[in-house]
């Protein structure tokens, strides 16, 4: 929680923080300047002291609305040390960090490095930085003292990601409803007016039902047969919706105009499953059961993916664990963390073993089995909450079942 | 263009590079890719070479579409590493950068690197790759080599934009036309039902218009009143519409799930424009005649931002330059280049003095004045791209008119 930063500053022994880059993918930025919508910023903090939020003068206005402490970068100099830089701004901005230190009492000791920016403007600036020998400058490996405090949600940020969840869910339902209105045309689908259904129709269909509820989608998957044999192959809009496909729906929106994600997958087919289809189905849902059972508050997180691949493996299917390379079976990790950024820690990865389940860690268990040769690929995922009392609490209420009924086969 | 890029490497003495980093705000991957929708992926390129994707298994399929040839991580071998490297993913991710160098062919030389990812995780890689000394890591200066070659549009880039262009159009229109169908209730408006309009509603109707014709918003600016006089204040969902109030509604939307942009901004009043606004709206659109008269191939981009300034400054207007640290006048730079980022180069700033006017060249165009104090502010932008004659062509048809009539007041 973000109650945390100084006492993990204080464990990893460093003096202040500095988080720069744009407003896209940083993470840390929206973090800790609660959601301000600026499109340049940068965020300081020494160790036990307040944060500083720096900004261009036209987005002081927006800038204020996170709460901090905001001062424009024409006010602290910028402008003289671009001057002085002869107009580098990689130059002048390492400069006026050492600018942006003094200003919150720090003249010496260890600055961590945080936020979302161009790889070749980063290393750039951290050149320069590096120079300023008063400082070390440090960059830490994940997760980092943000990270970590954004790895445990508070009560404030759990409420706002279960109400996501719940407006995912409508949309699931939404979608559920609209193709079990459908009619049969031989394999394929058509609505209420005679046209053919296509994963294009679906997806604007769900896009619309999000924005309806102040949700946003970040590149939803929804594909059918052997597409949605490949784990993130996203789904070729022109395709008309077939009866007997598996059709793997994972929906991962977020709040409209960035913010807090939901993260959800189902599996169906329409009309009826083929029955290696099924059988492949019931086999995924008792490794998500067996994920579930696995559970327990401070176990290492890996332990539930290893279940999870004793399960698969001893049914047959390859994992990345028993063959790296394998492109079929079971091959990515159970889960992940989920929050501001859709991917998170903990990690649930054979990989990953220094990650342990905590108090407000919000997080996705994901077994799919992915036959891209046989034509079906299927995963089932629902995002849990570990509540203030140690247990695992599913936010993902919606049904599981496989098949949609289509009426004329009722 | 994509075309330049070879010449561009031999020019800066680059003999690979390595783009890498997540998907959001990666536009350095989105354009060597062809828009690939792959979440985690590493381009390389000797010069003169082909490139070369590599991406997880599990996206194997998406990273086909992107034309290029795809290897998969764990088929070169990046598992082994992480193994040496006892699960540090930034130390197996700098050892495996080399072993991606070696697969392209080579053994020694300077790698420039782009992308765009956590800052720490960026140096962090980059302090590692520092080691490999047979290799020297380059981090370019904006523009880099693939900045440079994203700053003159090819054909089919130029037919994407106006594609994006002409439907942003359409929803500015479908916008002003439900404005002009409200009603007056006071200094208030309504719609047909009788409800109340606010902005939170016409930032709605927006998304729906944009969506509607497979475009995503990215943060649009409707603000009235004091809020349109900070350049950069997004507008208030909650606030009813009024009559008499400048509004900045800036809309600059890209393809849905990534892609171009457009970027457009009008100001309009409601019913009727006070004298104040309406005298300092003329001075603004002169100030925009006098930016595109100062158009010409091949000239500094800066001394388009000079002649704007000149107007304003002459009319009384501080500006940036004469006043650094101002916040109100004109205090932005007066264009910047729009593609795959909404913030490409050209600058057309007074600190920018070495971006010229060229032919591909797409930016925007976009005097304002803001004066928060006295209630207002305001901004009037095209977007405009340099034609294969040179000549600067306007993609932003829509009207410039500051006011919106009102039924009972026509």
């Amino acid at each position: 929680m973000k109650s945390d930063i100084n006492r993990l500053m204080r464990e990893r022994d460093l003096d202040a923080f500095i988080v720069f880059g744009g407003e896209e993918f940083n993470s840390a930025r929206y973090y800790l300047s609660n959601g301000a919508k600026i499109t340049h910023g940068t965020i300081l903090k020494a160790r036990d002291g307040e944060m500083l939020l720096v900004c261009g003068g036209i987005e002081f206005a927006e800038a204020q609305k996170s709460g901090l402490p905001v001062k424009t970068s024409a006010e602290l100099g910028y402008n003289d040390r671009l001057k002085q830089s002869e107009n580098s701004a990689t130059e002048a901005t390492a400069l006026f960090f050492g600018d942006l230190l003094r200003e919150i009492g720090l003249r010496s000791g260890r600055v961590g490095l945080y936020g979302a920016w161009q790889v070749n403007k980063t290393i750039a600036l951290y050149q320069l930085l590096a120079a300023q020998s008063q400082y070390e400058f440090v960059a830490e490996g994940s997760p980092t003292v943000i990270e970590t405090a954004m790895l445990t949600k508070d009560d404030e940020e759990i409420a706002r990601m279960k109400s996501v969840a719940r407006r995912c869910n409508e949309v699931m339902q939404a979608v559920w409803d609209f193709i079990a209105s459908l009619r049969r045309s031989g394999d394929l689908l058509i609505d209420a007016a005679g046209r053919r259904a296509t994963i294009g129709v679906v997806k604007d269909l769900a896009r619309r039902e999000l924005m309806a509820r102040g949700l946003e989608d970040t590149g939803m998957i929804f594909a059918q047969g052997a597409d949605g044999g490949s784990p993130h192959s996203r789904g070729e809009a022109d395709m008309p919706l077939q009866i007997g496909q598996a059709i793997v729906f994972d929906l991962f929106p977020r709040e409209l105009g960035g913010g807090y994600h939901h993260d959800m997958t189902r599996t169906w087919c329409i009309g009826f499953a083929p029955p290696a289809v099924q059988a492949a189905y019931d086999t995924v849902m008792d490794a998500f059961d067996i994920a579930v059972e696995t559970y327990g508050l401070d176990k290492p997180t890996h332990i539930m993916q290893e279940a999870v691949q004793d399960h698969f493996e001893a049914r047959g299917h390859a994992t990345s664990r028993s063959a790296p390379k394998t492109l079929c079976g079971y091959m990515h990790s159970l889960g992940h963390g989920v929050g501001i950024d859709i991917h998170e820690r903990p990690s649930i990865s054979h990989l990953a073993r220094k990650d342990t389940f905590q108090i407000g860690n919000v997080f996705s268990i994901e077994p799919g089995l992915y036959y891209p040769e046989l034509g079906f690929g299927m995963r089932v995922e629902d995002l849990f909450v570990i509540d203030s009392a140690g247990e695992l609490v599913s936010l993902t209420t919606f049904r599981k079942d496989l098949v949609i009924p289509l009426r004329d086969e009722a």
